[in-house]
């Protein structure tokens, strides 16, 4: 007998785009999960885990998310992006997964790599997004090395991201590069004001950042197979939630 | 006896970022190829066409072009993006494609989808663009059909990519989209003003062309398993040529 789980949910919305990463622009819903082993600085959605969203999550099971997707987004997607908060802290998201599959709709995932699931092998587009020194976290690289391993082995379609802010950032992300040769690499523009509510004001700004790190790669010679983007979702609707 | 042929270049360009499509974000170099056999009233190459830059345009052989890719991009690079005008017009291009894979450089091209070439089924990711009614011309299905066809038969990675100005422009998209279900689909918000010289009075309007395209596709049924971008390099560096 199978245990039906229940996770915890802090938000479901959409469909939107993707702003960032692997699939970005993608059409996609997405669900929150609250509850991190992290506690990075700058996190842009530290409701998740800092107490302030305790009221607004709930435990559901698979298929109470399944219909509360479908109840917010009706026919309009064939995308779901599960992102917290860290997901993989959930052992059961098995259920949700297959789930999802069943309907034919296909699953991406972020998580800092800090854990592994065996459910990691079921995600159609997974990101690993350790966090650089500016976060103040540290990176536990037996974990990532073997999480790297697993997902390789499985042929599946994952990517490293690394958010950078300065350049003890940019050498951090060229670390990660290093060690992980094979695996798609992304740079992000790190977004340091979530809390300016100005949005012409914050894109101005986080354009800025971005033409920085992109001129800064563009120069590198230990970065020469790399993807460097923006928070899309940042530029267009600022730090409101919900987009 | 292999015959080494000379390929009309009308700029080589880079490290720069891919501003649009399935690889937006990559750290590439452009390599821009003269002629069309189209002329999309909106077209932001003219140049390579309208005889306006018939001045720059030099004759390269393969060997060549990698030596001023070199000589421009240093080692900062693994990856080139041959571009147009339209490259399909050029039958001998696996001399070039060919070049660059021995050197360990992936190679990215696009095409509006007019024309087969055999090389297609060495490009590394081929993007098809077929035009939208705004652009005046007319997609010849029959040519199309059977592209799609050859690279889903050699399991390429390849993309549709279709720009958007107006409701007509998305009606056609749909009809796209349904018509090449299985291949990744990317709408992309048109450049309807490539003469404006004021970069932020530019990024305004298309930001807002953009969110126009979000919000519509977001609402439609019809276009689920679909990603929305931006011209990220119009919204940073205007209409300048070289970026
Ligand atoms: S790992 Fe992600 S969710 Fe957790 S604190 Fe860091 S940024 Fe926030
Ligand atoms: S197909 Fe491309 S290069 Fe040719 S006219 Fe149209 S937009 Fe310009």
């Amino acid at each position: 007998m199978t245990v039906v789980s229940r996770f915890p949910v802090i938000e479901i919305f959409g469909p939107t785009v993707q702003g960032e990463g692997m699939v970005i622009g993608q059409k996609t819903m997405f669900i929150r999960t609250a509850g991190c082993d992290y506690s990075c600085v700058w996190c842009d959605s530290a409701f998740t885990w800092d107490g302030s969203g305790k009221k607004e999550t709930r435990m559901l099971t698979a298929e109470e998310i399944v219909d509360e997707l479908r109840a917010v987004g009706g026919n309009a997607y064939s995308h779901v992006t599960i992102s917290g908060g860290n997901p993989a802290l959930l052992p059961r998201l098995e259920q949700l997964i297959e789930r999802l599959h069943d309907d034919g709709i296909r699953v991406a995932l972020e998580t800092q790599g800090s854990k592994w699931q065996d459910w990691f092998l079921l995600v159609d587009e997974l990101t690993l997004s350790p966090k650089p020194p500016s976060s103040t976290m540290t990176t536990d690289w037996v974990a990532l090395d073997a999480i790297v391993s697993k997902l390789t082995a499985g042929e599946r379609d994952f990517s490293l991201k690394v958010v950078v802010f300065d350049e003890a950032d940019l050498r951090y992300a060229i670390s990660v590069h290093r060690r992980y040769g094979n695996v798609a690499f992304f740079l992000q523009a790190g977004n340091d004001d979530v809390k300016e509510s100005d949005t012409t004001t914050l894109l101005h700004r986080l354009m800025r950042k971005y033409v920085w790190l992109v001129e800064t790669v563009m120069a590198s010679e230990e970065l020469t197979n790399v993807r460097v983007l923006p928070q899309l979702h940042a530029w267009l609707w600022g730090n409101k939630r919900g987009y």
